[in-house]
Formats: C-alpha cells, structure tokens, sequence
C-alpha cells in the first residue's frame, strides 16, 4: 500500500505532542472552571440558515450530505447542516433554544473543534480547537463582564507554557464615535480602511477614508493619528483628545477603554494595552474589542480575539447581550509543536513499567501494577517478558522514568529509576515517585532549536 | 423568532447534565492513563475510500463539501471527505501513516465525537462520543492483552455511578470451529443465523443453519444448544465439550475464552461472562469479541463492545494486529440522563460566590474570589450588588453552596453555607470548604425517580 499522505489543513498530533496540547487544554479548563464557568458542548452541526444568519456568505462552511440520501430529502438549502464554524453562532442558538432552562448570567466555557474550508496556510486550518469564554446576560449585562473576560484570559496566558502574549484592546463607540466626530459620513468604511493600514500603509488609507468614508483630509489625518495611539497609562485619555474631536460615543467609549485597561491591569499588571489601530471586529461587537498577539509569533495573527456585543441573540422579544473571548488553540499550538518549542517529557501517561520475569510470573507483575494505579501511579506492565535490557529500553524509548522488579525468590521489590540507573528497594503498597514524575510535563524551550528535525514536526 | 426546534439525533445537554457527562469522561480518562494508555484524537474527517475500505458501503456516512467549492474541485469520489463513523478507521489509518513514528505496541485511548447519518431512535444518535482503548502490536500482539482491555472496562464500569455492567465474552475461533465441526461449509451464514436468535427464535435459526449454513438437522441442534450456554466457571470447558464437537479451531477458541474468563475474573471478579450467543462482531474479530449490557437497560443494545483483529492494518509489508474495546459514553449517559437517574449536585463549579456590597466594593470582592482561587477553589463573584437575599437566591438557582461576605467596616470577612444556613468568620488566604464541597458531585438515584419532569430530559 502506497504511504498515506497527510490531509492539509487537519493537523494532527503525535503521542508526546498529543500531551503537550492535553496540558494547555488542562490548563485552560482548569482556570475557567476556577472562575465558575461551566462547561458547554453543542452539537457540530447547525442549520445552514443558522450559520449564515449575519448574512455571512462568505464563510467557507463544510455542508453535510448523507451518503445514501434519497434524492430530496435533504429538502430546501435552508435546512441543509453544516459544521459550525465558530462557537458563538452555535451559542446563540443554544441561549435562545435553553433560555427557559438557563439561569442568566450565563457564564459557559466551550473547548471544541470547529471547521472552516478555507486554503490552509499558516496559523489557518481546516479543523482546529478553540477555546471560549462569554458571559451572556437576558436584557442586560453590566459593564464589569467586560473586564473580568480579560482577566481570565491574561491569567490562562500567564499559566501556559507559552511565549508572552499581550492582549490589546480597542473599543467599537470610541473609533465610530471619532470617524463621526472627525466628519466621517460611513463610519463602517472607516474601520476597513484603518483595518488596512498594516498592509497598504497610511497614504492609501488616507485616500480610502477620503473616497469611501466621507472625510476630509484633515479628518483623514486625525483618523491615521488615532491609529497610532496605543498604551495603557494614565496619558492615553489625554492623547485621544488631544486630536480635538468630539462626539459622545467617542467620549462614552473611550472611558469604557480606559477602564478595563486600568481594571484589568490592576489585577494583572501589564496584561492588556490600548491599541487603537485595531479594527477588525469592530464591525461585529458593539463596546470593547479584544486581540492577542504572542511575542515572536506575530505572523500568525490574533491568538485570541472577542469583544462585546449588546445582542448575541434576540427571540424579538428578550435580547441577549453577551461578552466573550475566544482561544485558538490550535493557532496557537501547532507552530509551537512543529519548531520544537513545546515537548512532553514523555510520550506516554505511564511513570513506571513493571517488568515481567517469565510470563509464568506476569500475575505478579500485574499486582503490583494495580497497586501502585490505587496510589493514582500511571503503570503499565512490559508486553512481554523479554530480557530485562529490553524492557528497561521499552520504558526509556516512551520516556517512562521508572522500571519495577517484582519479587522473586531470592530478591525483593525493586523500582530502578532508569535516568540515573538507581535501583532501590521498594513496596508497591506504599512507594510513591517525586511529585515531579507522577505526571508527564511540559516544558517550553526559551528559543526555537538550532536544528528542527522531521520526527518533531506535526505529521498533520 | 419562532421557537428552535432541536434537532432529531443530536443530543445536547443542560449545565447540569454536562457536569455529569464531565465526571464521567474524566474518570474514564483517568482509569485509561492509569493504565498508561496515551491520548490520541484523529481529526474528524477520513478520506470516502478509508471510510469505505472494508467494504461498507451500508454505513451511513455525511459526507462533507465545501459551500463555495468549484465545480470538479473536490475531485473524484474517492477524494471525498466523511466524517468518522467510529474510531477504529481513524485509528488504523494514523497507524499506517505514522508507524515510523510509534512505539508499539502501541497503546493508545481516545475519546471523540462520531456521527453517522443514522434514522434516530433510543440509544442510538446521529452525534455521539465514544471512549476507545485499543492496543497495537507490529506483527504480533500477545494474548494477554485482550484480557488486559476487559479488565480496563471493568475497572471504568466498577468506577462510574451507572447500574451494574456485565461484560460478555465469545471467540470467533470457538465459533467457527464448532461450526465446521458440526459440518456448517458457510460458518458465516452460521454466524449470521446464530445473531438473530434473540429476534426469531430457535426454529428459524435452526431453518437458517441448514439452509444457509449447510448444516443438517443434528449439527443445527448442536449449534443451537451452544448458544445456551453462558457461564463463567470452571464447568464451561466441560459443557461445550459435552457436545461432542471437535475441531482444532474450536479447541484453540475455547481454551482462549476460558483463559480470557478466568484471567479478567481473577483480577476483578465477576466482571465478565462467557455467553457463546454472541454472535455480532464475529464476523468483524478474530478472536476474542466482547459486548456489554447495562442491567436494567438491555434494551440498549451493547454500550461495550470489541475484539481482537489478527490485522486492524496492513501496508502490504507489515501487519499490525490489535485488540480493542469501545465504550458507548452517549448510549450510556443519554438515557440515564433522560430519566433523571444521574444529577450533579450543582450547575456550575463553583464552590463559592462571593458577594458584593456596593458596585464601590467590587475590587474587594474580586480580591478575595482570587485568594480562593489561588487554592484551587472555583469561584465568581456576584454580577450586581443586589441585595444580599437575592446575592444568595443566585448561588442556590444554581447550587452554589457558599456565599462569602467580604469584610467592610465593621465587620470581618465571613462565610455561609447556604444549605444550613450557618455563617461563620473566614479568612480568604486560609478558609477551605469540606472536600465533598469542592467540586460538583455526581449521584446516581438506586430507582428512576416516580416522576420524571421535562427538564430533567437532556433539551436534545
């Protein structure tokens, strides 16, 4: 059989990779649960009038089809599935179907795959993980939300074994409000416009703004100058008005942006930063605005993005307004596999292989082994009873620190700690390996290796 | 907007369900790593021709296509893509791919959603997660392995708060020896007539056996005679050599399940049971097969079932034999959920909700939630300063057990369990609650409750 190719797009993990992404995933969940977030799972699959309903045709979304369907049955398109694509869209329709069933605020984490049929490429997938947060109120939602989203995003970054991260902010009334106040007659084009300047530079952006946004040049000119502000000391207020505009969603916004710049970064020093070049999303929440970048991994793009938005969902007669922020998981940990950056000290949950001495004795190879599993040690008993040097390379081939003799006639229990070739007495009813061992751990290497070699890279 | 319909087949959960289904899928994953089983989750998608390589075109696949794709873009049928039906196709696929990569055998869990376009009915869904173990050898797997993954499931059923689970056991070599021995030339079709024993009964599975087997009538009594028998002592050997039926298959068969049976019952007793009525799956295995019933809820089929395959892969060089067993957590957990046998004991993981006093107090408030925290305890802070009667209505709506009271002037920090009512000083940098408090726990009522409200059934 010919050698089976990778499928571009769906990455996928080796062993000892599959433990450093269960370690961040861990990581994650842990720290949402500790900020009382409780869990969400919805289904993949959403009606395809669902995942189009922000009349967002241009998402490449994967329809389903069954492969034995009768010729109609799948019925009109609006009933077709697809595979969600993000998980707010699979959120709002969970809110509005459970409402009668949730009590509000509704705090939910969601730890899924998503799918997009987008051409791969960097930092791009056709499958990958995300991992959200939002905060979703029944009528209102207050402010302090706003923040705390921040927060708990800033403290996932600082518990991962990650490059820094910084989490820059922006704030949809403050940018409407000042493209309105500096004479902008289509506010909308001004943030695509802006949202352009890294690519086309200021010059045309400053003929977009003019051509499509209804500004003059001066107004151009102090749009460009907004873009260039960025911070989060006690001076940004005072720049922003400095360029002399006036409106009141551009005053209403900026003091929602100084306030979770300061309320955050008073509980997670230098977490968050103003960025007032940002905005993509802008179009899409409705306050603040999120975006990550990891320090060294700029090209990726934003590792972590959300915002706030006044109506998540409405029945027409309720509205929900939500906040939320979103995890890529996958962006985030697939380049940091393939350069060598992240590894698992091992390959296997196992801390210690118990050897076998003849298969006449794997009875009690096995009893030791469960012995020390209800001490909640990681054990797996050799496959076979090969010599012990094989056995011992077996455990050091997956990493597994530590290899147990059983007792015998003649000698007593053992555990070899096959790193530095120590061999102890010891009893599977009480020995207990350093804290250090008990599980695989990750680390992050401070630069990229000098040499990446095949073995490390994802085989997608 | 009209009411969101759920959708047939996909099951979702409330807050609360989920908390159950987190329990579980965490104990599951713990017992499988305790037994150094490494994580592997393949990507959702398979190549049509992989998902079709045995040649099931039966199965009812969804197929996936992009909505914007090109026309002729997606190629051949072949190079279509479907979702995965199960997660032995996966698995035997990212073997092949990457054995150069893989330490065999190769132990590996996995724990995923698969879909299949199935007409929805009880215990059976369109979306739902299995929990597999499977080991791998390359070009040989020793025996003892298909007793090591049915003492793994009897450890997990031993450990999940689910009614009494009783693995049964046969062995294709047994089956097909007997019926070759008892003079059957298509021992397929003996097979096929034995599984449909339960649904005809024993007159028609005796026509079937002749007709389509070629057994005469005395062979087809035999064949039927050792589907009754069941067992797990020491007379089983006996009872089907009293037949009188040799065949060297049939002994090789027979004496592997009375190893399998003694071997697993030794370790945990009474976790499994010869039943040589199994016929499903025998067509699939090559050795040992095992399918698992829930007490009290045979009506949902096997929830566990596996086997030995003498060839899971193959690249024309190298064979990779396997054994492996598949736990069915949705048709577990779905109707024990409907039925409102297993609860959470709260809605969220929070462990405490500290209140606030005034929107000025807010910071005081976060800073203790962070000091509990810090310790490992799940905890929000209230969404407004409410008075406290309703602060402490919205910990109980969703089970919060503690409601803590930051110090203010004039009194100190204190803390109140809100089931009891006590409140007693506490300090945020020392106070723990008791054990059982820390984290939501899961109970499974000893009888379905006499009443069954609407939403105590999963919202599908």
């Amino acid at each position: 059989m010919a050698k089976i190719p990778p499928l571009s797009g769906f990455p996928e993990l080796l062993p000892q990779q599959r433990i450093v992404e269960q370690h961040i995933l861990d990581t994650v969940r842990r720290l949402f649960e500790l900020h009382g977030f409780s869990s969400l799972e919805t289904r993949a699959v959403e009606p395809l009038d669902q995942l189009l309903r922000k009349g967002e045709m241009d998402k490449e979304v994967y329809l389903l089809r069954r492969l034995h369907a009768v010729d109609d049955e799948e019925g009109a398109a609006a009933d077709q599935l697809g595979l969600h694509f993000d998980l707010t869209v699979p959120l709002a329709r969970y809110v509005l179907q459970n409402a009668g069933h949730l009590d509000f605020p509704y705090r939910r984490y969601q730890i899924q795959k998503v799918w997009r049929g987008e051409r791969p490429q960097e930092g791009r997938y056709r499958e990958f993980t995300q991992a959200d947060i939002d905060i979703i109120g029944r009528d209102t939602l207050a402010f302090h939300h706003e923040v705390e989203v921040a927060v708990v995003m800033a403290e996932v970054f600082a518990a991962l074994p990650i490059p820094p991260a910084v989490i820059k902010v922006n704030n949809r009334k403050l940018a409407e409000g000042f493209f309105r106040g500096a004479g902008a007659t289509d506010p909308d084009a001004a943030l695509r416009a802006i949202d352009n300047l890294d690519k086309i530079g200021p010059d045309r952006v400053a003929a977009l703004l003019v051509e499509d946004a209804g500004l003059d040049a001066a107004g151009a000119r102090l749009c460009l100058e907004l873009a260039t502000i960025t911070g989060s000391d006690a001076t940004l207020s005072d720049r922003v008005q400095a360029l002399g505009v006036e409106h009141p969603l551009l005053t209403e916004g900026l003091a929602e942006l100084v306030a979770v710049v300061a309320a955050v970064n008073a509980r997670r020093p230098q977490a968050v930063l103003a960025d007032l070049k940002i905005a993509r999303g802008l179009d899409y929440y409705t306050g603040t605005v999120f975006e990550t970048e990891l320090v060294g991994y700029e090209s990726l793009g934003s590792i972590c993005s959300g915002g706030r938005y006044d109506a998540l969902a409405s029945d027409g007669k309720v509205t929900f307004p939500g906040v939320g922020i979103s995890l890529g998981v996958s962006r985030l940990l697939v380049p940091l596999l393939a350069g060598g950056r992240l590894t698992a000290s091992r390959s296997v949950p196992s801390c210690v292989l118990v050897a076998v001495s003849d298969e006449g004795e794997r009875a009690a190879s096995e009893q030791v082994a469960d012995a020390l599993r209800a001490r909640g040690i990681s054990t797996e008993v050799a496959p076979s009873a090969a010599k012990f040097g094989k056995q011992i390379r077996h455990a050091d081939r997956r990493g597994i620190p530590y290899v147990w003799f059983a007792a015998s006639e003649g000698s007593d229990h053992s555990v070899k700690d096959i790193r530095s070739g120590d061999q102890v007495p010891a009893d599977p009813y009480g020995w207990n390996p350093p804290a250090a061992d008990l599980h695989p751990t990750v680390t992050m290497e401070p630069r990229p290796p000098a040499t990446e070699t095949t073995s490390e890279e994802p085989p997608q």
